[in-house]
């Protein structure tokens, strides 16, 4: 008898990297961790009475239809939704623009199948979103990492990356994941600029802009380039591609997402997405589209961004309470994230096992460099699952740990 | 101003076969058209009660998880149903075999993703299902061919095509798509006992399985596999990647399939699905575990076998009646489709828009070969769409364009 294949295989298939997020989501359903990991919305702000008024319409008024296969663009209603909300963000875009996809993950896994070659390069924020990675790695993709802080991609530090040719840059401009920092203005311009100059397109990835807790509403990428590199050939989508979702604005388990890119482009990422899944569910769509149309959607997001602001509030607050001198973190306008730098020489592999003991969870940031072993400073903290309560209390468990970390890194502080 | 990088790009992404069925089911959706295109199931059995009544419990008992991000395996329970389920054909699986897929398309893309480097050879039935061939073109498959008959693969030209060192087998054991015709038990044993000899593994893919409406079942290679390789190392599943989905037996807009493999594989393969879209909605999982439970499913496919029982007969007779001679078709034991072989020298392609002006539609049979320029004088006709007075009436209709191209291939007849 020979080994099966299977297990022949397990050796010889092509590499795969594990989620370190997705196997920590595993260990943090028990009940009595505090887990700050994950990306997950606050459930408890999920609208189920009108999903479930939604889910009755659809099939009362078109159950065969929202049952069946449908065409995989997506469904009609909900493209021409999403264009139109664009359109108020002075993205000009319609229909034919948008793809829907399976969550934004699977806007990436697409754009990468379309676009990335194995060894090709590809200019990332570093850190960066960790399933951003996961999609491009499989496409054998290699990266060019460009710096962010408080103000986000340091675009000082763009052009000598660009000279090296990446096929394209992947960029979060607000509430980044993991690091919480927006993109400012200023730089926002000179990237369109050196994009253009450099003829390199922009993946816009820009799943939180709509949960801005206060000041004001920056132009995406997309409609900068619009304005700054006018076009009189027709194309009102430029150098970007721009994605964005329904997971933080109404439910990440409908897996709802879209890509919106100039129609050559979504043309070929429709052959694409045939191949993939043939098309998103036609009823979750249908459902989608019966929850969200009518205004009700922006007078949800009002509702998560007031809950999202004060979690974010009592985060930085019992940070400020609890937190030894040494550690550092951003103060995110918006989103779901933020980022604690520690001092030089911490593990935050070893710091979270501690956590762990102490029944917190986070991410170490390491995860979410592409190359060599940055990040072990850092830890991605997300407010928007837990409660106020837990939050506080969240933070003080952790903050044993951290300390007791720093007091390993400084024995005099110990022997003082 | 350069032009834009989406222009440049259209001259050089990677090459993308187009799906002539997706571009023909837009066409077929003219009210006038009677199509036997698409491989759509009965609307009007869509347990739409069934459904609404399922979000309503899922949503009443268990909104916030079922909106929520869950794991990319796929819902606990739902897992556990489709193992359960395969045990009573004799697939000895848990729920541990079982990942959830958008739809079997999402398993093809997945299990090409994990296997297939560019040029690897694949080793397809010729003819073979389309949405295969996209899903394996994307990753650089290229393919070894062997063509079937009325009982399936014709195994007997099966092992100096493994010779070559196929990647994998890729059959269709029921009711072939796009043919109809069913893997004879003997064959299923040799193919079995071959794929143990060369050590080449068998993706079976049983979409329309359960959909047999006389006759006896044949075991699953699956299951043959256990029992002619016996396996002394705990490995219950060895040879074969199985597959199946609920878009023939409950509803194809919910996208929910799913791949049964040993555990190694299904490991690797949840790592690809998180960079593809993280994970399948929970709410449709667990919809559909809500509709399928307590036999509910069983007893629905049934009513669908008898339905498209009839379907197949009526559209049997109306070949039998309108169609001249020198054609001649399937008569498959269940399923979606059969399959018409015209005499030597026709053009489906030109007979497809002969065929359009009489309003009616099918799929031409080049699109299901690999390689080559076969398949000019196979039509597919799908029998599971249309009601069986529009069947007879379109089958009338697509005489006339049989008809006139036969007479146009022997002038002689016209003659006479």
């Amino acid at each position: 008898m020979s080994t099966p294949w299977s297990q022949r295989y397990a050796q010889r298939t092509k590499t795969i990297k594990s989620s370190a997020i997705r196997e920590l989501l595993k260990f943090t359903q028990r009940p009595e961790v505090i887990s700050f990991g994950g990306g997950l919305p606050a459930p408890e702000l999920f609208p189920i009475q009108r999903v479930e008024e939604a889910c009755h319409n659809v099939l009362e008024k078109n159950g065969p239809a929202a049952l069946q296969y449908s065409t995989t663009e997506g469904h009609p209603p909900l493209r021409e939704m999403i264009a139109s909300n664009l359109r108020r963000y002075g993205i000009v875009a319609s229909a034919d623009n948008v793809l829907i996809t399976a969550g934004s993950q699977q806007a990436l896994d697409l754009i990468a199948k379309l676009l990335i070659n194995r060894g090709d390069r590809i200019l990332v924020e570093s850190p960066t979103y960790l399933g951003a990675l996961q999609a491009f790695n499989v496409y054998g993709a290699e990266y060019e990492c460009v710096p962010i802080d408080h103000d986000g991609l340091r675009t000082e530090l763009l052009e000598s990356a660009l000279r090296t040719g990446p096929k394209f840059m992947y960029i979060l401009p607000n509430f980044q994941n993991p690091s919480g920092v927006t993109l400012s203005r200023d730089r926002r311009e000179e990237l369109v600029r050196l994009a253009e100059k450099y003829g390199i397109p922009i993946v816009e990835d820009d799943p939180y802009g709509q949960l801005r807790f206060e000041g004001e509403h920056l132009p995406p990428l997309v409609v900068l380039d619009r304005e700054h590199n006018r076009r009189d050939n027709g194309y009102t989508l430029g150098n970007v591609i721009y994605l964005s979702t329904l997971s933080k604005t109404l439910a990440p388990g409908l897996r709802l997402g879209w890509i919106v890119a100039p129609e050559e482009v979504i043309s070929k990422l429709v052959q694409l997405k045939q191949g993939a899944d043939l098309h998103t569910s036609t009823f979750t769509q249908m459902v989608a589209y019966e929850v969200a149309r009518d205004g009700f959607l922006e007078q949800h997001v009002k509702k998560i961004r007031k809950v999202y602001r004060e979690r974010r509030d009592v985060m930085i607050a019992a940070l400020e309470e609890f937190f030894p001198r040494g550690v550092e973190w951003t103060r995110p306008s918006g989103g779901l994230f933020l980022w604690i730098t520690m001092p030089e020489g911490t593990d935050c592999g070893r710091l979270l096992r501690a956590a762990l003991k102490e029944n917190v969870a986070f991410v170490p940031g390491d995860c979410f460099f592409a190359t060599g072993d940055e990040g072990c400073r850092h830890m991605r903290l997300n407010f928007s699952n837990a409660e106020p309560a837990q939050i506080r209390e969240g933070i003080r468990r952790l903050s044993v740990a951290v300390s007791q970390q720093i007091e390993e890194l400084r024995p005099e502080a110990v022997m003082a």
